[in-house]
């Protein structure tokens, strides 16, 4: 990564802070009665102060290579965030993964307790469905209504809560290949999908641009599933802010236990040509988009 | 309750049963990878077969009022009970409330695992937001946006989850009688009022109307919760299909507990005036309506 990229993910990362913190403030709204304080505390806890925003800012930099580059889109990007941050609350709890460290921080269960974390994950994932129907995150009523309900589907039944069941069945049980893809399409993969589609509806793109970059949103959640998988067996708890050799520990089948390293890498470079080569013709304009693939490809945590 | 009036309560929470037996259906949807069969037959357990209904019920009732009967109505209801079902999934956890009986059968952690179910109550939740921006609901976009916003507010932070958050800190420590009518008006509150709203707005009525009918649901939503703690002090277990006494053995306060049963029956009856005084401009219209009205008073389970 160059220093100007680093320096422009950062500020990306920042907006998307800064939308997160205007939806978590302790003042009730209309509809609402008043809101608790541990809750809120708990929400500000597991959605602020880190990560790498990777997928919102995918929000910001689709919607950027069409033209749009507003704060409505950070919105955008902030509903999808808690949608993230919730998942990764009740991922981490006792009954699932049992994960005490998360971001290089005690998880949300760790730091208050199992039913504050519970409530936590349940309010942001219902707070994500009041910033999608924010009137600056697109003027049409009807936009946003799509967006609502495409991020209902990616984090669902059929998106990535179906995923975290299918990965929690994974343990120690055999997967082929094919059942493997479904489930990492479904639990990492359904989000970045989103995230990419979302940035060009956002945009008013074409239809046709909306299909290309959904394909590219595919492309870079197979990426990063492969990438993590790789991380998980070589990097350290200490780079990552969190444990590693879990998927290994729980007997999980993944890619690269099944495909070998070298295999997962060569696939991942592949991967990565194919974002770029579907970049190309918007030339210079997606460099950013282009870097953030990469990023995605090469990350060390 | 009349004959009548229980035949048609049957009837209507059939009409419910069947929205929610359309969503949760094996087959993915457009944007959808696969449904997780796990998932899926825990979301089925905890939101089919079952329970009185009540708040999708009032959203009938009340869009009937007002001239709407279709089945977009209903679905609008089912959207509602996916987030009442996720909640009593949620609240049921042994880090929540640690129920083992719930509706005469185990609840969704007994009968399937911890995990399961907080994946389960995740995925209604989810699909609540899918259910209303459903096309059936209302033709108009900003209408099923609206609804769908109100839903997430009455749902998360300053509703109920809210509220729930506040009820597991009442655990053993005092509470006055306004902290204690916060507390319910969010825990059980929001959705009741929510329900009463929806069912306006979904009929188009004037904002005269939604103001009255949202005032309604609040008088329902505190009489709904009077009736529910003198249930929790007198009724049993083998009536109410679940665990009874567990306010008091928590050492929760309750208004019950602050202001004795007589004082509590005679805020019910006054409650139950002030709700049909507000249907009576409706005239004979409003009869069902007034005795959904009875029938939250006078429940025996």
């Amino acid at each position: 990564m160059t220093a100007d990229f680093t320096e422009h993910l950062t500020a990306q990362a920042a907006r998307i802070e800064q939308a997160l913190n205007a939806l978590l403030v302790p003042d009730a709204l209309e509809g609402e009665v008043r809101r608790a304080d541990r809750l809120l505390a708990a929400m500000r806890y597991a959605a602020l102060g880190g990560g790498k925003r990777l997928r919102p800012v995918l929000v910001l930099e689709t919607a950027r290579l069409f033209g749009r580059s507003d704060d409505g889109v950070a919105m955008a990007g902030a509903a999808l965030e808690c949608v993230h941050c919730y998942s990764l609350v009740h991922d981490d709890l006792p009954a699932m993964d049992d994960d005490n460290l998360r971001r290089g921080r005690p998880t949300a269960h760790k730091a208050f307790d199992e039913a504050t974390a519970i409530l936590a994950g349940d309010g942001l994932l219902t707070l994500a469905f009041d910033a999608i129907a924010q009137e600056a995150v697109h003027p049409d009523a009807r936009v946003r209504l799509a967006l609502s309900r495409d991020l209902a589907r990616a984090a669902g039944l059929g998106g990535m809560a179906g995923g975290q069941m299918l990965d929690l069945e994974s343990e120690h049980r055999d997967r082929t290949e094919a059942e493997i893809r479904t489930l990492q399409a479904m639990k990492t993969g359904a989000l970045l999908r989103y995230a990419c589609r979302a940035g060009v509806i956002l945009a008013d793109a074409s239809d046709e641009d909306v299909a290309r970059m959904t394909r590219f949103g595919e492309v870079i959640g197979l990426a990063f599933q492969l990438a993590d998988d790789l991380l998980d067996v070589e990097a350290s708890p200490d780079a990552m802010g969190k444990a590693t050799g879990k998927d290994a520990e729980a007997g999980k089948a993944t890619l690269v236990g099944l495909l070998g390293r070298e295999a997962t890498r060569a696939e991942l470079n592949t991967l990565l040509s194919e974002a770029q080569a579907m970049l190309a013709p918007f030339g210079a304009k997606a460099e950013r988009l282009s870097a953030l693939a990469r990023f995605v490809v090469e990350r060390k945590n």
